[in-house]
C-alpha cells in the first residue's frame, strides 16, 4: 500500500512538501503526491526517526531502583542479583516496554546488548521496531563461562538469521568482563559471520584505573589487538580514554556511542571530550543507555543534555544542534549499519512527524526547537520500514504492555529482596 | 464551588485518597470525599505544582535565536538589540506564551524580572497563574536612567497593588548593571514597601573576573552592604561564589535560585556549587531562566537536569530526587513568598496532576519516575487557587496565544535584522 504524507515540513529544510511512500521505502518527494492512503501532517515536522546505539532495553524493568548511586555501589549490590534472577518472560516485556517508549519518543532502532535475546527479539519483531540485538558475553576469566557465553551467542546468532528487522551483533561485554580468549573469541566469530560488534569501553574511572594497572597498552589499543576496533564496532561511553585513543578510533573507523546522561547520573567524574574526537574525526552517536543509569529511553531529552553537557565547561559554541540532530539520526544508522537516517528517495520509510506544540512556538528555527526545547512526547506519528507503529500518538495494545511489564517487573523485585 | 479528586496517589506516599477543595484551599483528605464537581485521579499522581523562581518569561519570544554561542556574544550581539525594540504588546504576548507553556509543563508560580511588566501582570492574571514580578532595573552608573528606572520600578508595584495572583518585587538586575546607588535604592524601597528583591548573581567567570578587580568584598558581602541579602531576596545563578558567600548567604536566609540548563547552555565553565551549599545550609531552590538560555520552561526537565549536573563530578549521591522535588515545590513556594507548596488541610490548592504513562512504568518509585524519567508533557491537570487552569491538557485560547505570540515574534526580529 502505498501512503502519501501530505504538507510535510522538513527538519532543518525550508520547503513544505508531499512525501509517497512506497514498498516499505521514500518513493518519490514534490509538491504534490497521492497514495492509496493519506496523512496530514500540516502543523508537524517530518524527520528521520532516532537511532540509539547503546541501551539495555530490558532494564525498563528497573527504572528507579537503583538511584542517586555510584556505579560501583549501584551495580553489584542492586542491578546484578536483580540480572541473575531475570526470566525470558521478563525479558520479552522489558523490552517490549523498551520499545513502546522508544516508540513514543521517535526512535525507529536501536542497539541492544543484553540476556535471554531470543526473547528480545520476539518482543522487537511483535512491535515492528529494527534493531542490532546482541548477546552480552560475559566470562569473568572463566573458560568453562567462555564456552557457555559461546554458545548463547551462536545460538542467538542462528535465531536472528530470518529476522527481516533484526540483525545479530556480537556483544563481548567489556575489557573488565571478558576474558582475553572471550576477546579474541569475538573478534574472530564477528569477522567469520560478518557481524557488528557492541561493546562498553573506558565508562568509569575505576575501570581506567584498573586497566592501567594490569596493561601496557591503551584501552583503544588493547581492542584493537584482537581486531575489535572498526568500522564494524560500535564502543559505548569513551569517558575515560586518551589522546592516542581518539587517533585510534578515528582510523580504525570505529563507531563511539555517547551516553550523556548515564555518564552524569552514575558520577563517572567527567564528560566524554567530544572536541578530542571532533578534532580527530571520530564517528559520534548518541544514546540513553538502559534504564537504571538515564532513567528514560527519550532521545530528545539525550539530544539536549549531550549538548549541554559539552558546553558546561566553558565553550559554549560546542556540539551544537545540528550536529546533535546528524547524531540522533544519519550517524545512529551507519553506526548500526543500517542504510537509512535520511530523507530522500529511495531511502527506507523510517520516518517521524512531530507537532508543533508550545515549545516549537516561535518556530524561528525548528531544529533548535527540536534539540534544544521539545522532547520526545511531541512525536505524534512513527513509521518504521512504512509501517505505522504509531498514529497520533497511539500504539497497539500499549495499555497490556505496560501492565504487564510493571507486573513483571514488581514480580522480580520481590523475589529478589 | 468545591471540587473532590478522587483516587489520587499522592507523589512520594503510599495513600490513595480524595481531596477536598473548597475556596482556593484543600479543604480536607480522606478516604472518601464528595464536592460539587468531581475529578477522577485514577492512573495519575497528585502533587503540588511547580515553582520556577528565575526566569523572564517573555523571552519566549526569542527561543532560538541565539544557540551555540557564549553569554557575552548572545547577550551584546543579539538579545540585547532584539530587547531595545520590544513593545509592551510583545511582553504581552510573550508572557501570554510563557504562562500557556508552564502550566502545560505543571508550574503553577514563577519568579519574573523583565521590562513592560504592566503587560506582562495582565497576562499573567489572564492565565490565571501566580507570579512574582519585578521590574529590571538597569542604570549602568547613569544617574539620569536611575531616575527613569526608579520610577518604572515605583509605577509597577502601584499597578500590583490590587493584584489578588501577583506580587510585585523590586528587581535591581544585577551588581555590573546597576549602580551602587541603584542598589541601595532598591534595598530601601523593597525595605520600606515591604517587597521581595529579585537578581542574577555570579552568573559567568567574567562578571566574577571584572568584579573582583574592583571591589576587595565578596559578591554577597558587597549585596549585603546595601541591605539586598536577607530572607526576602532570590538570587540567581550563584555559580562563580566562594566559600565565605555560602556562608553569608546562609546566615542571611537568602534563596538562592539555581539555573542549571541555562548555566550549561551558555558555557559559565562549572556547575553551581551546590555540596558547599548544602553544608552550609542555604536554601537552593530551581529554575529554568529564560528561552534564550534553555530553551524550555519545563521543570521537570530541568530537575533531572540539575541532578544530573551536580553527579556529574563523581559524586553520584549528591542532589538525591527528594531533593531536587523540595526544590520543584515547597522551597520554591516559599522563596516567592507564596504559603504553598505542600499537600495538607489549609493549603492553597495550587495542584497537579500527572499521568502514570509509559515513562511512569514501571511505578517502583513514583517520585524517581517524576524527576529522573517524566518530563512536564505527563501533566494533565493544573488547578491553582483551586481554579482549574488546564483540563485533560487543554488551555484556554492556546491556539490563539501560540498564533499571536509566533507572529509577535517574527514581527520583532524581523524590525531588528
Amino acid at each position: 500500500m502505498s501512503i502519501a504524507i501530505k504538507n510535510a515540513e522538513l527538519i532543518g529544510e525550508e520547503w513544505k512538501k508531499d512525501v509517497l511512500i512506497e514498498d516499505g521505502e521514500i518513493k518519490s518527494i514534490s509538491q504534490s503526491e497521492e497514495g492509496e492512503k493519506t496523512i496530514d501532517a500540516e502543523g508537524k515536522y517530518l524527520s528521520p526517526g532516532f537511532f540509539n546505539t547503546h541501551t539495555h532495553a530490558a532494564m525498563t524493568l528497573f527504572r528507579g531502583v537503583a538511584d542517586d548511586r555510584d556505579f560501583w555501589d549501584a551495580w553489584p549490590n542492586i542491578v546484578w542479583p536483580l540480572e541473575e534472577n531475570l526470566t525470558e518472560e521478563d525479558v520479552y516485556w522489558g523490552t517490549k516496554l523498551a520499545c513502546l517508549e522508544m516508540i513514543k519518543t521517535g526512535t525507529v532502532a536501536f542497539n541492544d546488548m543484553y540476556f535471554s535475546m531470543e526473547s528480545a527479539l520476539d518482543a522487537v519483531e511483535e512491535m515492528g521496531m529494527k534493531a542490532v540485538l546482541s548477546y552480552g558475553l560475559i566470562d569473568q576469566g572463566d573458560p568453562e563461562k567462555l564456552e557457555q557465553e559461546k554458545e548463547a551467542t551462536k545460538r542467538f546468532v542462528r535465531y536472528a538469521e530470518d529476522s527481516e528487522l533484526v540483525e545479530a551483533a556480537v556483544g563481548p561485554h567489556s575489557v573488565y568482563t571478558v576474558s582475553e580468549e572471550g576477546l579474541q573469541w569475538s573478534a574472530d566469530f564477528a569477522n567469520k559471520k560478518n557481524l557488528l560488534v557492541h561493546t562498553h569501553l573506558a565508562e568509569t574511572k575505576k575501570e581506567r584505573d584498573d586497566f592501567k594497572e594490569e596493561h601496557e597498552v591503551s584501552f583503544t589499543e588493547y581492542l584493537d589487538e584482537f581486531g575489535l576496533l572498526n568500522e564494524r564496532t560500535v564502543v559505548a561511553h569513551c569517558v575515560w580514554l586518551e589522546a592516542k585513543d581518539y587517533e585510534l578510533l578515528s582510523n580504525q573507523g570505529a563507531f563511539v556511542s555517547h551516553n550523556p546522561s548515564s555518564n552524569m547520573k552514575l558520577g563517572v567524574g567527567k564528560p566524554m571530550n567530544y572536541e578530542a574526537m571532533k578534532d580527530q574525526g571520530v564517528k559520534v552517536t548518541l544514546a540513553t543507555d538502559g534504564c537504571v543509569s538515564n532513567n528514560n529511553l527519550d532521545m530528545l531529552e539525550e539530544a539536549k543534555t549531550a549538548a549541554l553537557q559539552q558546553k558546561m565547561s566553558g565553550d559554549a559554541t560546542l556540539l551544537n544542534a545540528s550536529e546533535v540532530y546528524e547524531m540522533l539520526t544519519e550517524k545512529g544508522a551507519e553506526a548500526m549499519g543500517i542504510d537509512s537516517g535520511r530523507i530522500e528517495e529511495g531511502a527506507p520509510a523510517d520516518l517521524i512527524l512531530i507537532r508543533k506544540d508550545v515549545k516549537a512556538m516561535p518556530d524561528h528555527y525548528p531544529k533548535s526547537n527540536l534539540i534544544y526545547s521539545m522532547s520526545g512526547s511531541s512525536v505524534t506519528d512513527v513509521m518504521i520500514d512504512g509501517n505505522m507503529v504509531m498514529r497520533d500518538r497511539e500504539v497497539e495494545d500499549e495499555k497490556k504492555i505496560m501492565k504487564n511489564a510493571d507486573e513483571r517487573a514488581k514480580d522480580l523485585v520481590s523475589r529478589v529482596k
